[in-house]
């Protein structure tokens, strides 16, 4: 594989969250993404969506440069802030392993 | 909002794959995912995956600069061959459509 290519661990978070938390439970998610992307060389993105018409129905897309990263992430100030915070707001949570098919991307995505 | 910052259109498609067929599907999927970035001003990614251990679980999570983009998507050659082509091959198909709660990338992603 060429040095300039990646190939990222990406995963899929798939999360039920407290109908009566939901604003709270996307503060501190939102405040997760920023700092992780922010400050973490290897957090290549994080997309938090909810499924339109269910908001208590949350995906994270996760790509991390490798494991490496990926087990630096989870010991992080900002992460293990959010999993703290929000233990009493999460209903369930299931997380997908992924093998990239295809990952194209014209640039940066920010909101 | 800033005119620096946009607010792209997510989607995540859920699919099946007839396990006899998936190396050509896959084919297909990729080469329909590097023409539309490459050529689509207004598809910013698309991120095609599988779930691991279970390569007929296809995921890909779309994102489009706005509802115009998504609409023009759907009228390109390249979109039209892959779903002709892969009508046989694609045993479900379900479409999420979602609201960004936080989107953070740090650069491009290319595999």
């Amino acid at each position: 594989m060429p040095p300039n290519r990646i190939r990222p661990i990406v995963r899929i978070a798939e999360l039920e969250i407290d109908p009566n938390q939901i604003a709270a439970y996307n503060a501190l998610l939102s405040e997760e993404v920023e700092a992780s992307v922010r400050i973490e060389p290897g957090v290549l993105f994080l997309y938090a969506l909810s499924i339109k018409g269910s908001p208590d129905k949350v995906r994270v897309i996760e790509a991390y440069a490798d494991h490496a990263a990926y087990e630096a992430h989870l010991t992080t100030p900002h992460f293990l802030k959010y999993k703290t915070l929000t233990a009493g707001m999460v209903r369930s949570l299931r997380l997908l392993e992924t093998e990239p098919i295809s990952l194209k991307a014209k640039g940066q995505i920010s909101n």
